[in-house]
């Protein structure tokens, strides 16, 4: 079959479904990826046929938005597709035989000159040499038997460390015995899920909008997800009530992502007695929670009940993806299956176990989320400042908090194009619509990060980001 | 149900078969230990009470003799069994909430004083030094952007080098594309499994006997493992080309594990032949190919027919398995499937990626190899001539290679008696009946390894084994 530009919108749909294969084969935005791949390849779409809008081919294939705009940037990426602004998105042969294949080295990835999508702390301000001096240390004086395997669960010490830490930053009531060392929050989901389906449990309650991976990861895991209406006081604790057969929710009560709202109190009483009441579990994902900017973090809901709090958490967020190292916290139950459904789970490597228990016992992680917070607040002010001068517009909505704010447009702007027209100028940003599993009372706006953002670059990005908007109205 | 010494034979499968749970809920040694554990602490089996001989138990339940063994010997260490030489396992209970959760400290875990089971290299060689300045370069000199999120399939820098190494070393054809970097065998193995299921593989042929952890992450995929007889000349293909549905074995070439011998040239052929026929793949776990002290190891399969053969090694088994970084050479078309399945596979962290990097290209990583190859050479010299001594009466058999040999035993020594005598003695062997999947043509003997095992050891370790074999005629 070959899809001319004439009636590429049906045709093309058509033969994606026919390639699409089923979930065991990945993550639907990957499965669209590769059958629009496999059809660019093989000449099924010709060169310079023009792609239909993102939200069409959603609706035609039946997924969402989210998933084919994420496959369309990868292809742009990839240099599949191109991606112009004004016009639509369009097939660019490239003669590679595989581009994944091909990955250019680190350093030659074409990186967006200012990186504003959400989720990467500050990457410049790395502890490199406390981290160096800390794997020294580790590797010097380990007792030669800490080079065998790492014993399941974590290392003792760090465990031991987290559950001192968490218990006095985040008002977690754990010992060390309830921290599970893991070496992501997707990792971390992914394994208490596959607990959760060993326990007859086959559906969670996922934030709407929420984060877009950790909804892939548990459907992977065989569970559905479920999205709850969430607003400005975070997750709707009665529409998740409403569903007879919920059990478990995955919930960011701390800094609801992406909007930055914080869970109002009366609805994490309410979400506990909610759990309690389905002998259910809550799972809490504090991911960025250390980060507050007018007043202390609101602590762990995992401290108002541990026996029906899950926590992950990870330095992904707050030092840097790199290092590999989560942790989950939970009842002794579910820590007691977790350690049971998957002894072969991979462990972060001993001394980097090691060399975090060590920042953390000498008061040095304290100190580097210290200097965090404040860089952060600064930026965000700047940020915040820069907008209102340049956009006076768009609002901005979220609490002072982490390391990412919600830019709200006219509904006259498409965001979508904002994101392509932005792309073109090397500035990447985020489409709120993206976060949301339907597009059914889908928020609009903009997700703007700014932990990865240099200080002196926040004026210049702004400027390219009103240029986009006002080329997108 | 309570199970008393005189008819606990009987009542106890029957109560364990009650609470063993499916497949879905982890494997099943562990699904054994669990409600033999539940049993004890509820009261259902009483302090003192014999427990039936494993052989007996796991004819009764079912299941391999394995799967007990592992299950009685993990509940020794726990506290709620023990083990007296020349008399039944029973049951001690240990005032313990949970053994799991109370783990102690990794320096206090009770160690056998000699080590003797196969898979570990000498953690007394980890070249300490070594890694500390590797991490401290690297961290001082890499891009702010290393920091961010590993790239997928691994550091290119480190798939670069992979390629090379292994092309001089191990004969392997690849480039730095084939190379997708994982965190173990274990860890590649279920990552290469998720993909043939998604391809519609539904079994793999593995080798009888064999490495029981990977018929056990092959199961966890959903994947039928069969049992494919092997001998001192490797895995019989013959055998395997029998099986009429099976397009997928496993497969340990370079040196069999555990019977320690060599894949003959016939089969090497005859097995890409089938796996030509049949459009099917060899999973190759290449383990410790680079110990062999007679002559040069015999280069990967893989090197043959690069489009049939997927590799797998990892730094477990000849630096560390503290270091979490493993390999998969694969053709193109199943590294591209690979990539797709997971894309939030767990990646070694970047540091360490980098750092194991900077070993290779500086030769650090092959002085490293040479300097522990004169080392376990002579070890391995040491401990045959030991053995010849003390125990004139068992040969020792497998190819001069790798880190394990096999000490034959007659079939008037009970093996399973022998490893609990000799553990009485602190001193850890391997039953090599444990390795097979069936007991069917088990083999009879011991395996040892000696890549942990200190130099000045060799002698007393010996002598206690010769003891424990004495004791268990």
């Amino acid at each position: 079959m070959r899809v001319s530009q004439t009636n590429s919108r049906t045709n093309l749909a058509g033969d994606l479904l026919l390639h699409l294969g089923g979930s065991g084969d990945g993550p639907l935005h990957e499965r669209v990826k590769r059958a629009l791949r496999a059809a660019i390849r093989d000449g099924r779409i010709e060169v310079g046929t023009a792609l239909p809008p993102s939200r069409q081919l959603a609706a035609d294939l039946g997924c969402s938005r989210w998933a084919v705009t994420e496959a369309y940037g990868q292809l742009v990426a990839e240099g599949y597709l191109e991606a112009r602004t004004g016009s639509a998105t369009r097939v660019r042969w490239s003669n590679a035989a595989d581009a994944d294949e091909r990955r250019p080295a680190a350093g030659q990835t074409p990186l967006p000159r200012f990186d504003l999508a959400p989720g990467l702390p500050d990457l410049r301000a790395f502890p490199r040499r406390r981290w160096a001096d800390a794997v020294r240390a580790q590797v010097t004086t380990a007792e030669f038997t800490e080079f065998g395997y790492p014993p399941p669960g974590g290392h003792p010490r760090l465990r031991r460390l987290l559950a001192e830490y968490l218990g006095r930053s985040r008002g977690v009531v754990a010992g060390p015995q309830d921290v599970t060392v893991c070496t992501s929050v997707t990792d971390g989901v992914r394994r208490v899920c596959q607990t959760l389906r060993a326990q007859g449990i086959t559906a969670v309650g996922c934030e709407e909008p929420g984060w877009t991976r950790l909804r892939e990861v548990i459907s992977a895991a065989g569970l559905r997800a479920v999205p709850i209406p969430t607003d400005d006081g975070g997750v709707h604790v009665e529409d998740l009530a409403a569903q007879a057969d919920l059990r478990a929710v995955l919930t960011t009560p701390a800094h609801q992502f992406p909007l930055g709202s914080v869970l109002v109190p009366e609805r994490r009483a309410a979400l506990l007695h909610w759990a309690r009441r389905v002998d259910g579990v809550v799972l809490e994902d504090d991911y960025d929670a250390e980060f507050r900017y007018d007043r202390r973090p609101v602590a762990a809901l995992q401290g108002m009940d541990p026996s029906r709090v899950v926590l992950f958490k990870s330095l992904s967020k707050v030092v840097s993806p790199a290092l590999g190292i989560g942790w989950i916290v939970a009842p002794p139950r579910w820590t007691a299956l977790l350690h049971e459904t998957d002894q072969t789970a991979t462990q972060p490597p001993t001394l980097d176990q090691l060399a975090f228990a060590a920042l953390l016992e000498s008061g040095a992680y304290d100190r580097h989320l210290r200097a965090c917070r404040h860089r952060y607040r600064d930026r965000r002010d700047a940020l915040v400042r820069s907008l209102a001068d340049q956009l006076p517009d768009a609002p901005v909505s979220g609490i002072a908090a982490g390391l990412h704010l919600i830019l709200r447009l006219p509904v006259t702007v498409n965001t979508e194009a904002v994101v392509r027209a932005a792309a073109d100028r090397s500035l990447r940003v985020a489409d709120l619509t993206a976060y949301h599993a339907t597009d059914a009372r889908a928020e609009h706006g903009l997700v703007l990060g700014y932990g990865n953002l240099a200080d002196s670059a926040v004026e210049e990005a702004v400027g390219l980001l009103r240029a986009a908007i006002e080329e997108s109205r």
